[in-house]
Protein backbone atom coordinates (compact mmCIF):
# COMPACT_ATOMS: atom_id res chain seq x y z
CA UNK A 1 0.00 0.00 0.00
CA UNK A 2 1.35 3.77 -0.80
CA UNK A 3 0.20 6.53 1.69
CA UNK A 4 0.87 9.99 1.06
CA UNK A 5 3.29 11.67 3.15
CA UNK A 6 3.61 8.60 5.39
CA UNK A 7 0.28 9.72 7.28
CA UNK A 8 -3.18 7.90 8.06
CA UNK A 9 -5.99 10.11 9.60
CA UNK A 10 -7.47 7.92 12.29
CA UNK A 11 -11.25 9.26 11.68
CA UNK A 12 -12.80 8.51 15.05
CA UNK A 13 -15.17 11.29 14.74
CA UNK A 14 -18.98 9.64 15.22
CA UNK A 15 -20.88 12.18 12.91
CA UNK A 16 -20.64 11.19 9.82
CA UNK A 17 -21.19 14.94 8.94
CA UNK A 18 -18.52 16.02 10.98
CA UNK A 19 -16.36 13.59 9.61
CA UNK A 20 -16.07 14.09 6.34
CA UNK A 21 -15.87 17.65 6.61
CA UNK A 22 -13.01 17.65 8.65
CA UNK A 23 -11.10 14.72 6.41
CA UNK A 24 -11.87 17.16 3.89
CA UNK A 25 -9.93 19.97 5.25
CA UNK A 26 -6.34 18.13 5.54
CA UNK A 27 -7.59 15.60 2.15
CA UNK A 28 -5.11 17.99 0.18
CA UNK A 29 -1.93 16.17 2.59
CA UNK A 30 -3.44 12.40 2.68
CA UNK A 31 -4.77 9.77 0.97
CA UNK A 32 -5.83 7.23 2.85
CA UNK A 33 -7.89 7.09 6.06
CA UNK A 34 -8.94 5.17 9.08
CA UNK A 35 -12.61 4.35 10.01
CA UNK A 36 -13.45 2.24 12.65
CA UNK A 37 -16.78 0.92 14.77
CA UNK A 38 -17.50 4.16 16.01
CA UNK A 39 -18.39 5.93 12.95
CA UNK A 40 -19.18 2.76 10.78
CA UNK A 41 -21.78 2.00 13.23
CA UNK A 42 -23.31 5.54 13.74
CA UNK A 43 -23.18 6.35 9.90
CA UNK A 44 -23.77 2.84 8.68
CA UNK A 45 -21.15 0.58 6.46
CA UNK A 46 -22.17 2.69 3.10
CA UNK A 47 -19.79 5.73 4.71
CA UNK A 48 -16.61 3.96 3.92
CA UNK A 49 -17.80 4.24 -0.11
CA UNK A 50 -18.72 8.13 1.07
CA UNK A 51 -15.18 8.49 2.42
CA UNK A 52 -13.71 7.57 -1.13
CA UNK A 53 -16.53 9.24 -4.07
CA UNK A 54 -16.37 12.33 -1.98
CA UNK A 55 -12.47 12.31 -1.11
CA UNK A 56 -11.02 10.14 -3.79
CA UNK A 57 -9.06 8.41 -0.49
CA UNK A 58 -8.07 4.82 0.59
CA UNK A 59 -9.95 3.61 3.38
CA UNK A 60 -9.02 1.48 6.24
CA UNK A 61 -11.67 -0.61 7.91
CA UNK A 62 -10.36 -0.60 11.83
CA UNK A 63 -12.11 -3.29 12.61
CA UNK A 64 -10.39 -4.82 14.59
CA UNK A 65 -11.87 -8.26 13.60
CA UNK A 66 -11.39 -10.95 16.53
CA UNK A 67 -13.95 -13.60 16.06
CA UNK A 68 -14.14 -17.45 14.93
CA UNK A 69 -12.96 -18.16 11.18
CA UNK A 70 -16.59 -18.26 9.65
CA UNK A 71 -17.49 -14.99 11.39
CA UNK A 72 -14.37 -12.78 10.91
CA UNK A 73 -14.68 -14.64 6.73
CA UNK A 74 -18.33 -12.73 6.58
CA UNK A 75 -17.33 -9.52 8.18
CA UNK A 76 -14.12 -9.29 5.62
CA UNK A 77 -16.73 -10.23 2.91
CA UNK A 78 -18.82 -7.34 3.67
CA UNK A 79 -16.47 -4.88 4.52
CA UNK A 80 -14.62 -5.24 1.43
CA UNK A 81 -18.10 -5.54 -0.62
CA UNK A 82 -18.44 -1.98 0.48
CA UNK A 83 -15.27 -0.68 -0.83
CA UNK A 84 -13.03 -0.90 2.34
CA UNK A 85 -9.15 -1.03 0.74
CA UNK A 86 -8.08 -2.85 3.55
CA UNK A 87 -9.21 -4.26 6.87
CA UNK A 88 -7.32 -4.47 10.12
CA UNK A 89 -7.52 -7.63 11.93
CA UNK A 90 -6.52 -9.02 15.62
CA UNK A 91 -3.79 -11.88 15.35
CA UNK A 92 -4.50 -13.15 18.99
CA UNK A 93 -7.41 -15.37 17.98
CA UNK A 94 -5.54 -18.00 16.45
CA UNK A 95 -3.97 -18.50 12.70
CA UNK A 96 -7.38 -19.66 11.62
CA UNK A 97 -8.96 -16.59 12.52
CA UNK A 98 -5.92 -14.51 10.62
CA UNK A 99 -6.19 -17.23 7.35
CA UNK A 100 -9.98 -16.18 6.98
CA UNK A 101 -9.86 -13.24 6.66
CA UNK A 102 -6.70 -13.29 4.61
CA UNK A 103 -8.61 -15.68 1.79
CA UNK A 104 -11.93 -13.22 1.81
CA UNK A 105 -9.37 -10.46 0.89
CA UNK A 106 -7.36 -12.35 -1.77
CA UNK A 107 -10.68 -13.18 -3.18
CA UNK A 108 -12.40 -9.45 -3.67
CA UNK A 109 -8.65 -7.80 -4.16
CA UNK A 110 -8.59 -6.50 -0.84
CA UNK A 111 -5.88 -6.14 1.88
CA UNK A 112 -5.54 -7.13 5.50
CA UNK A 113 -3.02 -5.59 8.35
CA UNK A 114 -2.33 -8.12 11.35
CA UNK A 115 -2.62 -6.14 14.59
CA UNK A 116 0.25 -7.76 16.58
CA UNK A 117 0.26 -5.05 19.30
CA UNK A 118 -1.81 -2.25 20.84
CA UNK A 119 -1.18 1.54 22.29
CA UNK A 120 -3.10 1.53 25.76
CA UNK A 121 -1.59 0.73 28.52
CA UNK A 122 -3.49 -2.78 29.49
CA UNK A 123 -2.32 -4.19 26.31
CA UNK A 124 0.45 -5.08 28.18
CA UNK A 125 -0.97 -7.46 30.20
CA UNK A 126 -1.82 -10.22 27.42
CA UNK A 127 -1.19 -9.04 23.79
CA UNK A 128 2.15 -7.42 24.80
CA UNK A 129 3.27 -10.56 25.72
CA UNK A 130 2.81 -12.79 22.14
CA UNK A 131 3.02 -9.79 19.95
CA UNK A 132 6.15 -11.38 18.14
CA UNK A 133 4.35 -14.45 18.51
CA UNK A 134 1.35 -13.05 16.53
CA UNK A 135 3.85 -11.49 13.74
CA UNK A 136 6.06 -14.68 13.57
CA UNK A 137 2.32 -16.12 12.37
CA UNK A 138 1.86 -13.90 10.10
CA UNK A 139 5.17 -13.74 8.19
CA UNK A 140 4.13 -18.22 8.22
CA UNK A 141 0.80 -17.32 6.59
CA UNK A 142 2.32 -14.74 4.19
CA UNK A 143 0.89 -11.51 5.58
CA UNK A 144 2.19 -8.27 3.89
CA UNK A 145 0.89 -5.85 6.11
CA UNK A 146 1.30 -5.12 10.38
CA UNK A 147 0.08 -2.85 12.80
CA UNK A 148 2.12 -2.12 15.97
CA UNK A 149 2.29 0.93 18.14
CA UNK A 150 3.84 3.62 18.50
CA UNK A 151 3.40 4.29 22.06
CA UNK A 152 5.84 0.90 22.56
CA UNK A 153 8.95 1.41 20.27
CA UNK A 154 10.82 -1.72 21.08
CA UNK A 155 7.87 -3.20 20.51
CA UNK A 156 7.43 -1.78 17.26
CA UNK A 157 11.03 -2.24 16.39
CA UNK A 158 11.09 -6.40 17.30
CA UNK A 159 8.18 -6.69 14.88
CA UNK A 160 9.61 -4.83 12.30
CA UNK A 161 12.78 -7.52 12.71
CA UNK A 162 10.40 -10.08 12.40
CA UNK A 163 8.40 -9.39 9.71
CA UNK A 164 11.43 -7.80 7.42
CA UNK A 165 12.38 -4.54 5.57
CA UNK A 166 9.98 -5.84 2.81
CA UNK A 167 6.37 -6.26 5.04
CA UNK A 168 4.12 -2.68 5.70
CA UNK A 169 3.97 -1.36 8.81
CA UNK A 170 1.51 1.35 10.21
CA UNK A 171 1.79 2.79 13.68
CA UNK A 172 -1.01 3.76 15.83
CA UNK A 173 -0.75 6.14 19.34
CA UNK A 174 1.16 9.17 17.66
CA UNK A 175 0.43 12.05 19.44
CA UNK A 176 -2.49 11.86 21.96
CA UNK A 177 -1.18 8.61 23.38
CA UNK A 178 2.37 9.47 23.56
CA UNK A 179 3.86 8.09 20.54
CA UNK A 180 6.74 9.90 18.44
CA UNK A 181 6.61 11.08 14.97
CA UNK A 182 10.19 11.05 13.78
CA UNK A 183 11.44 7.97 15.70
CA UNK A 184 8.37 5.58 14.70
CA UNK A 185 8.93 6.54 11.56
CA UNK A 186 12.19 4.76 11.33
CA UNK A 187 10.72 1.79 12.13
CA UNK A 188 7.29 2.30 10.48
CA UNK A 189 6.02 2.72 6.80
CA UNK A 190 3.38 4.83 8.11
CA UNK A 191 1.81 6.80 11.10
CA UNK A 192 -1.98 6.75 12.38
CA UNK A 193 -2.73 9.92 13.77
CA UNK A 194 -6.91 10.75 15.23
CA UNK A 195 -7.18 13.41 17.97
CA UNK A 196 -4.14 15.54 17.27
CA UNK A 197 -5.60 16.33 13.95
CA UNK A 198 -9.15 15.96 14.02
CA UNK A 199 -9.45 17.44 17.98
CA UNK A 200 -7.16 20.67 16.60
CA UNK A 201 -9.01 23.76 15.76
CA UNK A 202 -6.60 24.19 12.88
CA UNK A 203 -6.60 20.15 11.23
CA UNK A 204 -5.28 21.99 8.00
CA UNK A 205 -2.15 23.62 9.80
CA UNK A 206 -1.96 20.94 11.98
CA UNK A 207 -1.03 17.90 9.56
CA UNK A 208 1.37 20.43 7.34
CA UNK A 209 3.38 21.95 10.53
CA UNK A 210 3.25 17.49 11.51
CA UNK A 211 4.80 17.16 7.71
CA UNK A 212 7.12 20.02 7.98
CA UNK A 213 9.05 18.32 11.03
CA UNK A 214 9.15 14.77 9.43
CA UNK B 1 -30.26 -12.17 32.78
CA UNK B 2 -32.85 -14.33 32.62
CA UNK B 3 -32.85 -16.41 29.16
CA UNK B 4 -36.20 -18.25 28.03
CA UNK B 5 -35.59 -22.60 28.08
CA UNK B 6 -31.73 -21.52 28.82
CA UNK B 7 -31.53 -21.17 24.80
CA UNK B 8 -29.91 -18.08 22.58
CA UNK B 9 -30.13 -18.15 19.31
CA UNK B 10 -26.98 -16.87 17.37
CA UNK B 11 -28.69 -15.36 14.22
CA UNK B 12 -25.81 -14.65 11.72
CA UNK B 13 -28.07 -14.84 8.51
CA UNK B 14 -26.56 -11.81 7.06
CA UNK B 15 -30.10 -10.82 4.80
CA UNK B 16 -32.07 -8.74 7.95
CA UNK B 17 -35.57 -10.19 5.94
CA UNK B 18 -34.24 -13.51 6.31
CA UNK B 19 -33.03 -13.17 9.59
CA UNK B 20 -35.92 -12.01 11.39
CA UNK B 21 -37.85 -14.91 9.64
CA UNK B 22 -36.19 -17.28 10.75
CA UNK B 23 -36.39 -16.07 14.03
CA UNK B 24 -40.11 -15.42 13.88
CA UNK B 25 -40.02 -19.00 13.76
CA UNK B 26 -39.00 -19.73 17.20
CA UNK B 27 -39.47 -17.03 18.86
CA UNK B 28 -42.43 -18.81 20.68
CA UNK B 29 -39.30 -20.95 22.38
CA UNK B 30 -36.81 -18.39 22.89
CA UNK B 31 -36.35 -14.64 24.25
CA UNK B 32 -32.97 -13.67 23.83
CA UNK B 33 -30.92 -13.96 20.32
CA UNK B 34 -27.55 -12.98 19.58
CA UNK B 35 -26.61 -10.79 16.65
CA UNK B 36 -23.32 -9.99 15.49
CA UNK B 37 -21.38 -7.66 13.54
CA UNK B 38 -22.37 -9.74 10.15
CA UNK B 39 -25.97 -9.04 10.44
CA UNK B 40 -25.42 -5.12 12.06
CA UNK B 41 -22.86 -4.31 8.86
CA UNK B 42 -25.35 -5.34 6.44
CA UNK B 43 -28.68 -4.31 7.85
CA UNK B 44 -27.40 -1.24 10.06
CA UNK B 45 -27.63 -1.14 13.67
CA UNK B 46 -31.16 0.38 13.56
CA UNK B 47 -31.91 -3.74 13.21
CA UNK B 48 -31.50 -4.18 17.03
CA UNK B 49 -34.50 -1.95 17.71
CA UNK B 50 -35.90 -3.76 14.87
CA UNK B 51 -35.49 -7.35 16.54
CA UNK B 52 -36.55 -5.95 20.05
CA UNK B 53 -39.75 -4.36 18.33
CA UNK B 54 -40.74 -7.16 15.86
CA UNK B 55 -40.52 -9.90 18.38
CA UNK B 56 -39.92 -9.04 21.83
CA UNK B 57 -36.61 -10.33 22.32
CA UNK B 58 -33.33 -9.39 24.28
CA UNK B 59 -30.56 -8.73 22.06
CA UNK B 60 -27.00 -9.28 23.08
CA UNK B 61 -24.71 -7.86 20.08
CA UNK B 62 -21.69 -10.15 19.86
CA UNK B 63 -19.15 -7.38 18.99
CA UNK B 64 -16.28 -8.71 20.16
CA UNK B 65 -15.41 -5.43 21.03
CA UNK B 66 -11.99 -5.61 21.10
CA UNK B 67 -10.09 -2.01 20.81
CA UNK B 68 -8.23 0.64 22.86
CA UNK B 69 -10.26 1.78 26.24
CA UNK B 70 -11.58 5.10 24.06
CA UNK B 71 -12.91 3.08 21.56
CA UNK B 72 -14.54 0.81 23.37
CA UNK B 73 -16.12 3.10 25.52
CA UNK B 74 -17.63 4.81 22.09
CA UNK B 75 -18.70 1.04 20.55
CA UNK B 76 -20.56 0.29 23.71
CA UNK B 77 -22.62 3.89 24.13
CA UNK B 78 -23.36 3.57 20.45
CA UNK B 79 -24.56 -0.21 20.90
CA UNK B 80 -26.54 0.77 24.06
CA UNK B 81 -27.86 3.43 22.36
CA UNK B 82 -29.77 1.30 19.46
CA UNK B 83 -31.29 -0.77 22.01
CA UNK B 84 -28.84 -3.79 23.05
CA UNK B 85 -29.86 -5.05 26.15
CA UNK B 86 -26.01 -6.71 26.73
CA UNK B 87 -23.01 -6.61 24.44
CA UNK B 88 -19.83 -8.74 24.28
CA UNK B 89 -16.26 -8.03 25.45
CA UNK B 90 -12.84 -9.54 24.95
CA UNK B 91 -10.48 -9.68 27.56
CA UNK B 92 -7.72 -10.32 26.02
CA UNK B 93 -6.93 -6.82 25.34
CA UNK B 94 -6.45 -6.08 28.97
CA UNK B 95 -8.29 -4.46 32.06
CA UNK B 96 -8.43 -0.85 31.01
CA UNK B 97 -10.45 -1.82 27.77
CA UNK B 98 -12.87 -4.11 29.76
CA UNK B 99 -13.58 -1.54 32.21
CA UNK B 100 -14.14 0.81 29.37
CA UNK B 101 -17.03 -1.26 28.32
CA UNK B 102 -18.36 -1.85 32.39
CA UNK B 103 -18.48 1.96 32.86
CA UNK B 104 -20.52 2.24 29.43
CA UNK B 105 -22.82 -0.17 30.06
CA UNK B 106 -23.27 1.03 33.93
CA UNK B 107 -23.93 4.40 32.82
CA UNK B 108 -26.68 3.41 30.50
CA UNK B 109 -28.60 0.55 32.17
CA UNK B 110 -26.82 -2.41 30.04
CA UNK B 111 -24.60 -5.31 30.94
CA UNK B 112 -21.34 -6.87 29.37
CA UNK B 113 -20.80 -10.21 28.77
CA UNK B 114 -16.51 -10.73 29.25
CA UNK B 115 -15.55 -13.67 26.83
CA UNK B 116 -13.11 -15.37 28.67
CA UNK B 117 -12.48 -18.17 25.70
CA UNK B 118 -13.51 -18.92 22.43
CA UNK B 119 -14.70 -22.27 20.44
CA UNK B 120 -12.76 -22.91 17.58
CA UNK B 121 -9.28 -24.40 16.67
CA UNK B 122 -6.92 -21.64 16.66
CA UNK B 123 -8.37 -20.31 20.41
CA UNK B 124 -6.31 -22.80 21.56
CA UNK B 125 -2.60 -20.81 20.41
CA UNK B 126 -3.36 -17.76 22.47
CA UNK B 127 -6.84 -16.94 24.35
CA UNK B 128 -7.35 -20.40 25.67
CA UNK B 129 -3.96 -20.35 27.37
CA UNK B 130 -4.87 -17.13 29.20
CA UNK B 131 -8.56 -17.86 30.03
CA UNK B 132 -8.59 -18.03 33.14
CA UNK B 133 -6.66 -15.12 33.83
CA UNK B 134 -9.42 -13.41 32.08
CA UNK B 135 -12.14 -14.74 33.99
CA UNK B 136 -9.99 -13.62 37.07
CA UNK B 137 -9.97 -10.34 35.82
CA UNK B 138 -13.37 -10.25 35.53
CA UNK B 139 -14.06 -11.27 38.85
CA UNK B 140 -11.40 -8.17 40.22
CA UNK B 141 -13.37 -5.81 38.04
CA UNK B 142 -17.01 -7.16 39.34
CA UNK B 143 -18.41 -8.22 35.69
CA UNK B 144 -21.49 -10.75 36.41
CA UNK B 145 -21.73 -12.13 32.78
CA UNK B 146 -19.41 -14.67 31.19
CA UNK B 147 -18.85 -16.38 27.93
CA UNK B 148 -17.23 -19.61 27.70
CA UNK B 149 -17.05 -22.53 25.24
CA UNK B 150 -18.84 -25.57 24.67
CA UNK B 151 -16.63 -26.64 22.80
CA UNK B 152 -13.78 -26.89 25.23
CA UNK B 153 -15.44 -28.23 28.65
CA UNK B 154 -12.90 -28.14 30.68
CA UNK B 155 -12.20 -24.74 30.20
CA UNK B 156 -15.73 -23.98 31.07
CA UNK B 157 -15.68 -26.00 33.92
CA UNK B 158 -12.08 -24.13 35.35
CA UNK B 159 -13.92 -20.75 34.57
CA UNK B 160 -17.23 -21.53 36.07
CA UNK B 161 -15.07 -21.99 39.30
CA UNK B 162 -13.06 -18.53 39.14
CA UNK B 163 -16.17 -16.78 38.77
CA UNK B 164 -18.43 -18.70 40.82
CA UNK B 165 -21.98 -20.08 41.00
CA UNK B 166 -23.43 -16.59 40.91
CA UNK B 167 -22.09 -15.50 38.11
CA UNK B 168 -23.94 -16.21 34.86
CA UNK B 169 -22.32 -18.21 31.75
CA UNK B 170 -23.75 -18.47 28.18
CA UNK B 171 -21.74 -20.80 25.66
CA UNK B 172 -21.23 -20.86 22.54
CA UNK B 173 -20.39 -23.90 20.22
CA UNK B 174 -23.68 -26.60 20.62
CA UNK B 175 -24.35 -28.25 17.67
CA UNK B 176 -22.11 -27.35 13.99
CA UNK B 177 -19.19 -26.58 16.26
CA UNK B 178 -19.78 -29.99 18.34
CA UNK B 179 -20.51 -29.01 22.00
CA UNK B 180 -22.70 -31.20 23.48
CA UNK B 181 -26.24 -29.38 24.83
CA UNK B 182 -27.21 -31.21 28.09
CA UNK B 183 -23.09 -31.45 29.37
CA UNK B 184 -22.50 -27.80 28.53
CA UNK B 185 -25.16 -27.14 31.33
CA UNK B 186 -24.06 -28.30 34.09
CA UNK B 187 -21.31 -25.86 33.93
CA UNK B 188 -23.60 -22.97 31.79
CA UNK B 189 -26.79 -21.23 32.35
CA UNK B 190 -27.25 -20.75 28.73
CA UNK B 191 -26.44 -22.35 25.69
CA UNK B 192 -25.94 -20.22 22.31
CA UNK B 193 -27.22 -22.25 19.16
CA UNK B 194 -26.69 -21.03 15.93
CA UNK B 195 -26.74 -22.69 13.03
CA UNK B 196 -27.90 -25.91 13.99
CA UNK B 197 -31.50 -24.06 14.49
CA UNK B 198 -31.32 -21.02 11.02
CA UNK B 199 -29.66 -23.51 8.92
CA UNK B 200 -32.62 -26.22 9.97
CA UNK B 201 -34.88 -27.12 7.34
CA UNK B 202 -37.36 -26.43 9.96
CA UNK B 203 -36.35 -24.59 12.85
CA UNK B 204 -39.38 -24.27 15.18
CA UNK B 205 -38.93 -28.56 15.00
CA UNK B 206 -35.31 -27.96 15.26
CA UNK B 207 -35.50 -25.95 18.82
CA UNK B 208 -38.34 -27.88 20.24
CA UNK B 209 -36.99 -31.32 20.02
CA UNK B 210 -33.51 -30.00 21.58
CA UNK B 211 -35.87 -28.34 24.19
CA UNK B 212 -37.42 -31.61 24.80
CA UNK B 213 -34.34 -33.19 25.43
CA UNK B 214 -32.83 -30.67 27.83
Amino acid sequence: MRIENNIILAMDLTDPAEALRVTGQVIDYIDTVKIGYPLVLAAGIECIQEFKEELQCQVIADFKVADIPETNEKICNITFKHGADAIIVHGFTGPDSIKACMDAANKIGGEIFLLTDMSHPGSGKFIGKVSEEIAKIGVQLGVENYVAPATKIESLKSIRRIVGDDAFIISPGVGFQGGEAIETLKFADAIIVGRTIYLSRNPRKTIKDLIDIL
